[in-house]
C-alpha cells in the first residue's frame, strides 16, 4: 500500500510500504476513508534532521474496519470508525479516568512498528480501547467534521474543559489555527458567555466568529494585551486557551488571564521554561491543559457532530489525493492552508 | 508604641513608632495579643538591601479591638480578632468569589502608611471585611492556633484545596517548615488517603506524622523523585503540595506527580522561569496554588481550631518578646526554630 513518510525538514513522501497485517489478538486492519495534516506534524516538517529511513507520519484518521484479531469484540468487518490520535486499551486506570493519553498499553501513531494515519490503510493496536464505531456509510457528507474527532475538536474541548469553561466564563482563545478555532466551537458549546479570539488571519478569525467568537484581538504581544483587557473592564478573562505552543503565546496568556483564572494549553509547549513566577503567584492564576485525551470525549462530542449542531470539520479548507500530500503539507506550513483534508 | 521594623537584611530593630489612630471610617485599632514571624518575613530578612528608615514588618497578629471607625459594624472594643495576612473590604467581586488577596480596595501590611503586625497595635484599614471576631477570652489557650489562622494553616489549607486534595487522594507534601506541616494537617484534614512528606529535619518531620504524614522521605532531589515512586507504584501522587517557594522545589514536585495531577504551590517562587515544558504537557499535570486568600477560610477552619480538632498552632516552637523579635528571626533563620510565636 501507499504510505505518507516524513524524511526531515520539508521532506514529505508517499511511498509503497508493506500492507499492514493483523500481528496481535488486539489488532484491527482499517483501511483509511479520511485523514488530515495536523499543526504538530508541522514541527517536524520544520526541523527534523535528514533521515533515509523516514518515518511513518500521521496521526487522525476514519476508515472502514477490513479485519479483527480474535481478542476485539464489538467490531466487524465493515464498520466505519474513527481512530483518536493516541491509541490506548481504554481500560486501565489512567483510561477509566479519562486520560487516555497516558494508557498503560497505549502509544502514538508513527512510532517505530506502529502505522501512520496518513496513508491507505493501518494496523490499530488495542482496536476495541482505540476505535469508536461510527453510524454513517463510506460517503457521509459528515465525514471531515467526525475526522475531527480523532483531535482537533476534543483538543480543544479539552484546552476549555481543564480550564473550567461554562455558562457565565469569559474566555480568550490565542491563536487562530484549527486548534484555536476548535477551542473557540469548544466554548460556544459549553456556553461560554463571552470569547475574545486572538488571532490575526481575517479568513481564519471570521470562521472563529461563526464558531462562536465575539470579539476578535488580531493585535499581539503587549498590544493585544491591553485590548483584551480594554474590552474586560481592565480585568482580563476568567479562562485563557492557549492554542499555539510557544512561549510569547503562554506570555501573552498569564497576562490576559483574570485574577484566580485559569491558562490552559494544548498546543505542544516548544519551550522548555516558562513564566510561572511570582506573578502569576500572586493573582492566582493556574496553569492546566495538555496533550488531549480524544478518546475520553469522543462519545461526547459525536452527537453534536452528527445532528448537524457543531460543524468542527469546517476548519478543512483544502482537500488532497494521498499522492497530494507533500503539497498538502507545504500549504499548511506556508499558511496558504487551515487545514488539510486526505481522501487516500 | 513600639513595633517592628526591618532595615535590611539580617537587621531587624524594635522600635519606638507613632500610636495608630483610627484615619478612614472604615479602620480599626487592634492591641496585639500574638503575632509571629513566618517564613516569607526571612526573604527580605535575607536579601533586603540596607535602609535607614526601614520598613514595618510582620503580617500575622491576632488582638482585641480597641476602637473602630464609624463605618465598621459587627466589631466593639474589646472584641478578640484574627486578622488574614491581607487586608480586604470582604465585599468586591474577587472577595465575594473567595480571591480576597486581590481585592480591589485591599493591601498587605507593611507597605507605606500600613502598620506591621510585629508591633503592640494596628491600624486596621477596611476592617469590618478584615477581621473575623474569635469566641474566646484574651488569655485562651488557644491563642497560639488561632494565631495560625491569619496565614500559615489557611496557606496550608489553599494549597491542598487548589490541587484538590480529598478522600482517595494521594499527597505529596514537598518542605518541612510551617507552611508544609501544615499542607499536611490541611491534608489529612480533607481525608487524604496517603501523605508523603519530603523532609530532611526529624523534629520537624515527626511532627508532620503527628498532623498525619502516613511517609517521610528525608532524600531530596532525583534520589527523592526515586523514593517517592517508590512508594506509590512508581506513578507519583495525585496531588502535590509545593511548599518551598524555589526551583528545584518545583522541578521535584512535576517529577513526583501522577499523570494527570495537579501540582500546588504555596511557597512565594522565588524564580521567574519554571519548568513547565512538554514533559508535564504529555502527562497532563496542572499548577496551581498561589499567595493564600486566609480570609475565604478562616470561618470554615475555626470550627475545628476552638474544638481542638486540629492544633495547628503546635508549628510554634519558640516564643519571644516584642524586645525579643530580632532573637526570633535570627533563630529562624538559622533553623533553629521551625517559627516563632510573639508575646508583645
Amino acid at each position: 500500500m501507499k504510505a505518507t513518510l516524513i524524511h526531515g525538514a520539508g521532506d514529505v513522501r508517499v511511498e509503497e510500504v508493506p500492507d499492514p497485517t493483523l500481528r496481535e489478538p488486539t489488532d484491527a486492519l482499517v483501511r483509511v476513508l479520511r485523514s488530515c495534516v495536523c499543526g504538530s506534524d508541522l514541527w517536524p516538517y520544520a526541523v527534523m534532521p535528514a533521515s533515509e529511513e523516514g518515518n511513518r507520519i500521521g496521526h487522525e484518521f476514519l476508515g472502514v474496519v477490513e479485519d479483527v484479531g480474535s481478542d476485539v469484540s464489538g467490531l466487524k468487518a465493515g464498520d466505519v470508525v474513527v481512530a483518536p490520535f493516541v491509541w490506548a486499551d481504554n481500560t486501565c486506570d489512567f483510561c477509566v479516568e479519562g486520560l487516555q493519553t497516558s494508557c498503560r498499553h497505549g502509544g502514538f501513531w508513527g512510532t517505530p512498528g506502529v502505522d501512520g494515519g496518513q496513508g491507505e490503510a493501518v494496523r490499530v493496536p488495542q482496536a476495541q480501547g482505540t476505535l469508536v464505531k461510527l453510524p454513517v456509510g463510506e460517503d457521509s457528507a459528515l465525514l471531515p467534521s467526525l475526522l475531527t474527532l480523532s483531535d482537533v475538536f476534543p483538543t480543544g474541548h479539552h484546552c476549555a474543559v481543564t480550564a473550567g469553561v461554562g455558562p457565565r466564563t469569559t474566555v480568550t482563545v490565542i491563536g487562530d489555527g484549527a486548534v484555536g478555532l476548535s477551542a473557540v466551537l469548544a466554548a460556544k458549546r459549553l456556553g461560554a458567555e463571552r470569547i475574545l479570539l486572538m488571532g490575526r488571519h481575517e479568513d481564519r478569525t471570521d470562521l472563529g466568529r461563526e464558531f462562536g467568537a465575539t470579539d476578535v484581538i488580531p493585535e499581539r504581544g503587549e498590544e493585544g494585551v491591553e485590548r483584551v483587557r480594554e474590552l474586560t473592564g481592565g480585568d482580563g478573562t476568567h479562562t485563557v486557551l492557549e492554542c499555539v505552543g510557544l512561549e510569547p503565546a503562554l506570555e501573552t496568556a498569564f497576562a490576559v488571564a483574570r485574577d484566580g483564572g485559569v491558562v490552559s494549553r494544548v498546543g505542544v509547549p516548544q519551550y522548555a521554561l516558562g513564566p510561572v513566577g511570582r506573578d502569576i503567584f500572586l493573582r492566582n492564576i493556574s496553569l492546566t491543559g495538555g496533550i488531549a485525551p480524544a478518546r475520553a470525549y469522543i462519545e461526547e462530542l459525536l452527537p453534536d457532530v452528527l445532528d448537524g449542531k457543531v460543524e468542527p470539520g469546517r476548519v478543512f479548507d483544502r482537500t488532497v489525493s494521498l499522492e497530494e500530500v507533500p503539497d498538502g503539507y507545504r500549504a499548511m506550513a506556508d499558511r496558504k492552508a487551515l487545514k488539510v483534508l486526505i481522501r487516500p
